[in-house]
């Protein structure tokens, strides 16, 4: 078990004047501070003590059937027992590696991939296995040879793992053509997908995919929701869709695990739900991510030298840069905390220790000065680099 | 991995007008809702955004360094390297277990113990090896003579499980003394001692015995301590201390499970602590439940046949009840149920599938009206089954 990356850096952020490109931070000033304070009195004043006792394991009954009508509208043909409520989506992960996976075990996996999903099914003795991903995500035929070949060496596959909007770290959204690939795949050689939709919903242009679970016909996608990008991580409230019966196993891994996650803060964010506050104030956090995302693509082109690329993500939270190939982003990294200014080498998300010319840069968090000056100054540094070579 | 017993009895007891010595549930009536108004209300305007974004995964450092000096006060010298927040004191046992167990590894536990417990050490394959119960609880001497045949026969033990306040379900007391005991022979053996205390700060009367934790100059002791019977269980907050070296591994396995305990909820208590509410609040706590156990025995004496036994516990939230050896608990449970009375079949609670004879009961759940027509039905129900015999 190693030390999360991403958390050891958090750290180091604490240092005054950096510029964090570096978490996966919601900004601040979305977090609907005064809609909370009203909530929490009503919630209080009429619940009274109902939210501070012992909850379900399953979730709170009116937050499950918010979530199941709010998917309904989407699209997502569901009923309550298809979803339960975890403390965050990462409990989500955890609970399926634990279900799921013995020691030897394959989970297929973008290259890259978000790494706390990564470290959460290696915790449990899983292998990774990476696969390609082009401008369109995970790439189908690569996929079913690698599953062909693992298959052919007697491996157990027991997964597919896939984020397919907005891709933490790549940025990369799979169009509904290849999600039907990829089911069409799991289907051929029996395997789950984990399908992963953090940030789904914050999307700044173009048309919404269908969720994968959607798409699937056979009950053998798993999906795993979050308001930690919509509303506020610090309530550490997910859900996760799926078949009954793949839930039940899930509800029982969650008994040992937590009893239940706080009925206090379902409460909260169903009330919230309920007075149409979260859609009101998720518009207004795509506008203001939609205004990062473009300005740090603008600074980019103002600042970075000749071939550096980036994605231009249609919505999330994160910008992946590819430098030279002779340019090593964790040195890069090094000399631009030195100047205040914080990113994530992309290496640390390839489950086959590769992508060590890549970054991943993320928009959400810092204002439009701070991204002009990190920016400005990450170019600095690269093109330092770029000219000892 | 099965279905937690007492989390399918809680479904039962939806029923209307059903009497319920089952759950673990405080007295909604203990839960502070005023105070907690003008606390959250505090928070969200004093530290706006901050409670609501990721938190770090030791946990809130003010909340820490409350609880710190808390210890510090009550004589345990702790810094804030020994203490960490978890999700409840639930998820402190499942990545305990997460970390130490490895499938066949020996858990030794007391014959009853905490069944949350015991399930959380099962689903990481662990066996579990009960020890007798005395009047003082855990007996040395079996402990030690276990701890020989296992090691004899080449097996691995990594821990002894210990309730050591007003034990779930026993409601038994270890005196320091066998504290002490404890101790010796898990250093002479070298394994871990994990010392569940959830109930330890509910006491009635007597004197308070010392944390095992204090009591060790080793760093082989882990403790579980958590806000829900003191405070909220709907909070889902708890606190592990330990070594710096083993709370350093629990927090990695805790990154992977839900990467931090709601920061929101933790200033809450951090600021509920600050006022000096919790213990006012606690006083009053502890005034209630020591009244209705006392009413439970008195009602105990008055109604139940001869031949019944109980304990009397010095704090906490249960009664352990022993029948006639002729009788079996099972019987008792579904003929009571159906007068709208429900417990839990002691056996639940034994890892050796012993104890058919004896029934947890709850006494901090319900008014005292409650506790006397349920103890009534009981007896009725007892006093049947018995003539029939």
């Amino acid at each position: 078990m190693r030390r999360s990356a991403i958390r050891e850096i958090l750290k180091h952020l604490q240092k005054p004047g950096m510029i964090s490109f570096a978490g996966g931070l919601p900004a601040p000033e979305t977090f609907p501070v005064n809609d909370l304070k009203e909530i929490t009195l009503e919630i209080l004043e009429k619940n009274g003590p109902d939210g501070l006792q012992y909850g379900s394991t399953e979730g709170d009954p009116n937050l499950r059937k918010m979530l199941v009508s709010r998917h309904n509208e989407q699209g997502l043909n569901i009923g309550i027992d298809n979803l339960i409520i975890t403390t965050g989506s990462q409990q989500g992960l955890d609970l399926i590696a634990r279900i799921f996976l013995d020691p030897g075990d394959y989970v297929l996996c973008g290259l890259p991939s978000y790494l706390g999903g990564l470290n959460a099914f290696s915790v449990y003795g899983a292998r990774l296995k990476g696969i390609t991903l082009d401008e369109n995500g995970m790439k189908p035929d690569e996929l079913e040879d690698t599953i062909f070949t693992l298959k052919e060496l007697g491996k157990k596959i027991k997964f597919i793992y896939v984020i397919p909007d907005f891709q933490n770290p790549a940025g990369i959204t799979l169009p509904n053509s290849r999600r039907v690939k990829i089911i069409e795949i799991a289907d051929k050689y029996d395997l789950l997908i984990v399908e992963d939709c953090p940030y789904r919903e914050v999307r700044f242009e173009g048309e919404s995919q269908k969720l994968m679970n959607e798409l699937d016909t056979t009950g053998r996608v798993i999906t795993l929701c979050t308001f930690s990008k919509i509303l506020s991580p610090g309530f550490r409230i997910g859900w996760v869709i799926g078949h009954p019966e793949l839930l039940d196993r899930i509800v029982m891994a969650k008994q040992t695990a937590d009893l239940c996650t706080s009925p206090f803060l379902q409460k909260i964010i169903a009330l919230y739900i309920e007075k149409g506050l979260l859609d009101k104030n998720l518009k207004k956090t795509i506008d203001l991510y939609r205004k990062r995302r473009t300005h740090m693509i603008n600074c980019f082109m103002k600042y970075m030298p000749d071939k550096v690329t980036w994605t231009t993500p249609q919505g999330g939270l994160f910008l992946f840069v590819t430098l030279p190939v002779n340019l090593d982003a964790d040195i890069i990294f090094k000399e631009s905390l030195e100047k205040n200014v914080a990113f994530v080498s992309g290496s640390t998300f390839f489950c086959n220790n590769s992508g060590h010319n890549t970054m991943r840069l993320n928009f959400s968090y810092s204002n439009n000065d701070e991204i002009e000056l990190g920016v400005k100054k990450l170019a600095e540094v690269i093109t330092q680099e770029q000219t000892k070579k």
